[in-house]
C-alpha cells in the first residue's frame, strides 16, 4: 500500500512525500530558498548530430554553496536552517528540482532566443528523489519493502509528469559516487522528463519496433529468454525477474536488470513482479558493493516506454547499470573510440566480469 | 613535400617515418617486445542499441608495466633498451598499437566465439600516431609546418588503412590530458580504423544525407556559412579554414574546426587549405592553453567521409574538440541525462565560452 502527500514549497516548488503508512497531513514543505523559483532553459537543434541539446545559464549562478555537513536532503530539523524536506513519518521524497535542465513554461517567460539554428523552450521537468530518510544508507542496503515502494514511486511519477502536455519521455536514474560527478552522498536518485525522446531511447525505440514488426516479440524478450538458457552472465533469476550481465557488455561491471515479462513501465508491473524486481535490484546492488568492500559507483538509468501517447508493444522495462571501474583500482575512461565514434572498445570479456560478481555473496533481507 | 619510410618492428608490427626532409633508408624499426603480436578481438552485437561492441580481452595481459621514465614514444637510445621508435631525422611516426582493440585477422586465428548474438572477427586496425620526437612539446606548440605535415600523416594513413578490404570508416583522434585517461604526456594520437560506420559518424551521414538532398548542399557547409555570419562564436577566420564554439555546443569549450569549401577527408586538402586548415588548429590549441595558463585536456575527433567505397558529397572534414572542464576548477561530468538517454545538458552558453577563448591572445609561428 501507497500513501502520499503532496505538498507546495514556499517557493513554489511540489514536494510529494510517499509512506507505506498514512502520512500526517499537517505536514508543511520546507525550502532552502524563499525566492520564488525562476527557471527557464531553451533547446538548440544540433544540425550535424540531429538532436536537440538544453541550455539553462542560469544554473551557473547557483548561489547555494551548503557548508559541507548540511545536508540539504536530510529532514529539517531547525525553522531557521530549512532543508528539501521536512522531519516526520515519510519513506521517500519526490521534490522539484531548483536547479533544472528542463523546466515547465512559466506564463510571461521570455521565448527561446533566436539563433543560427532552430531553438525550441526547454519545457520538461527535473525531480529530486530522496530515497531515504537516512543519510547513512544505501538503495542496495534498504529493505525490500522499501525498494519496492521506491518502484511504485517510480511509476507514480512517471505517470503524473507523463501525463503532462508536451511530455513525451520519463528517465528516473541514480548517479552515485563521487566517480561520477555527485558530490551528496545521502541516498538519492533523479528524474528527468524530456519534451522529445532522447537521442538514446529513441534509437533503442526504433530498433525495438524493427524487431517486434520482423519478429512478433521484444528484442529484449528475446534476449531475456537466451541468457536464462545461457546462464553463463546471470546474476539473479527469480521468478518474475532477472538480472544478468549481456552478452554485449559495453562497461566492465554493466547489468540489466528488468522483469521476464515485458512491461511499457513502473505502473504496469504487478505486486509480485514487483517484489522480485526488487530482490533483483538488491542483489545487483549487494554484489556490487560487496565485490571489493565498498561502495561501488554507478549510473543506474530505467528504461520506460515513450509517454508520447503511442501504443509501445515494444517496450520492456528495465534497468542498464554502468560503474565506471574496469578493476579494483583503474577506471574506465570514456576517450576517443568510445565518446568520438560510438563505438565502445572492452577488455574485459562479460563472463569474466560476470563470475566475479556471482561469486560476490550476498543475503537479501 | 612529405617523405615517408616504411619499416618492419621485430615483432612484426609496422612503422613509417614521415618528414619534410628525405630520411635515411638504413634507419631500423626497433620494439620493447620481441615476440610476435598476437592479438585477436571478436565483436558482438548489441541487440537494443543495435550496434557492435569490440572484445580484445588480451590487452587485459599488458605484461608491460614500464618504469615512470620509460617512455615507449622517445627515440631508441641504447640498443639494450629498444622503444617504438628510432633515433634519427624525422618528424612524425606512426605504428601499429601492440593492444588492438580492432586487429586485422591473421590467417589461423580462431573463429569468432559463438555467443546468443551475433559475433564477427574485430577486423580493424589500431595505430599510434607520434606527433613529434620532443617529449615536452604539445601539439599546439609545433611549428606550423610540422603540423601541416601532420594532416598530411592523417591523410596517407587514412588512404592506406581506408584502402583495406574492409575498413569502413578511419578516425584519427587525441585524447590529451590524465583527466581523459591518458598516462603517456609524449604528445601523440591514435587512429582507429573500423570494419563498420561506427555509431556516430554513422548517424552524422545519415543526417547530413538527408540534409543534402534537401538542400542540395552540406550541413556543415551551410552551419559554417551562418556561424561566420553570425559571427559571435568565431575563433579562426582563414581564407580557407574557421574555428569556433558552435552554437550547439555540448561540451562547455567544445571547438569545431573546419576547411570552409567541403572537402572528404584529409587527403583531399590543397596545400593552402592545409595551411590554412594548420593555422586554425594551432590557433584553438593555443588558445586552450592560454585559457587557464596550464596544458587543458581534451579530446580531439576528425571526422572525414567513410572509406565504404561510396561516393559522400555530404561528407566535410571537420574537428570536434571535447574539453572536459566546465569552468577552471570543475569537470563536466557525463552522467544520468548525457550519458542513459544521450541528452546534453548545458550550464553555460556557447557564447560565453567563445568570448573566454577569443580573449586569449595567441601567436602563431
Amino acid at each position: 500500500m501507497m500513501h502520499s502527500l503532496e505538498l507546495t514549497k514556499p517557493d513554489g516548488r511540489r514536494l510529494t512525500l510517499y509512506s507505506r503508512q498514512p502520512i500526517d497531513p499537517a505536514l508543511v514543505a520546507p525550502s532552502p530558498f524563499a525566492e520564488p523559483l525562476n527557471a527557464s532553459a531553451h533547446l538548440r537543434w544540433h544540425p550535424l548530430r540531429g538532436e536537440w541539446v538544453t541550455y539553462a545559464a542560469f544554473r551557473q549562478g547557483r548561489t547555494f554553496l551548503p557548508p559541507p555537513e548540511y545536508n540539504p536532503l536530510a529532514a529539517t530539523t531547525r525553522a531557521d536552517n530549512p532543508t528539501e524536506v521536512p522531519a516526520g513519518a515519510w519513506d521517500v521524497a519526490v521534490f522539484d528540482n531548483r536547479f533544472p535542465s528542463l523546466a515547465a513554461l512559466v506564463p510571461g517567460a521570455n521565448p527561446p532566443p533566436q539563433m543560427i539554428v532552430a531553438t525550441a523552450p526547454g519545457a520538461g521537468h527535473c525531480e529530486v528523489v530522496v530515497f531515504t530518510q537516512d543519510p547513512k544508507a544505501s538503495l542496495g542496503g534498504l529493505p525490500l519493502p522499501h525498494i519496492e515502494l521506491l518502484m511504485q514511486v517510480w511509476g507514480d511519477r512517471t505517470q503524473q509528469v507523463g501525463s503532462r502536455d508536451g511530455i513525451e519521455y520519463v528517465l528516473p536514474f541514480e548517479n552515485r559516487g563521487a566517480e561520477v560527478g555527485v558530490t551528496l552522498h545521502h541516498p538519492h536518485g533523479q528524474i528527468y522528463a524530456y519534451p522529445v525522446v532522447p537521442p538514446v531511447p529513441a534509437r533503442m525505440q526504433q530498433v525495438a519496433q524493427e524487431h517486434f514488426q520482423q519478429a512478433g516479440r521484444g528484442v529484449l524478450d528475446l534476449m531475456i529468454e537466451n541468457e536464462r538458457r545461457d546462464g553463463k552472465r546471470m546474476l539473479y533469476e527469480g521468478p518474475h525477474a532477472v538480472a544478468f550481465v549481456p552478452v554485449c557488455a559495453r562497461y566492465p561491471y554493466e547489468v540489466w536488470i528488468a522483469p521476464i515479462k515485458p512491461v511499457a513501465g513502473f505502473a504496469q508491473l504487478g505486486d509480485e513482479e514487483r517484489a522480485d524486481l526488487a530482490r533483483a535490484l538488491k542483489t545487483v546492488l549487494l554484489k556490487y558493493d560487496g565485490l571489493w568492500d565498498r561502495p561501488l559507483p554507478y549510473l543506474m538509468a530505467w528504461y520506460q516506454a515513450p509517454t508520447d501517447g503511442q501504443p509501445h508493444p515494444e517496450s520492456h522495462l528495465h534497468a542498464q547499470l554502468y560503474p565506471p571501474y574496469r578493476t579494483k583500482d583503474r577506471l574506465k575512461y570514456l576517450a576517443g573510440t568510445e565518446i568520438a565514434a560510438g563505438f565502445f572498445a572492452m577488455d574485459a570479456l562479460p563472463e569474466e566480469k560476470a563470475l566475479e560478481l556471482q561469486q560476490v555473496q550476498v543475503v537479501l533481507s
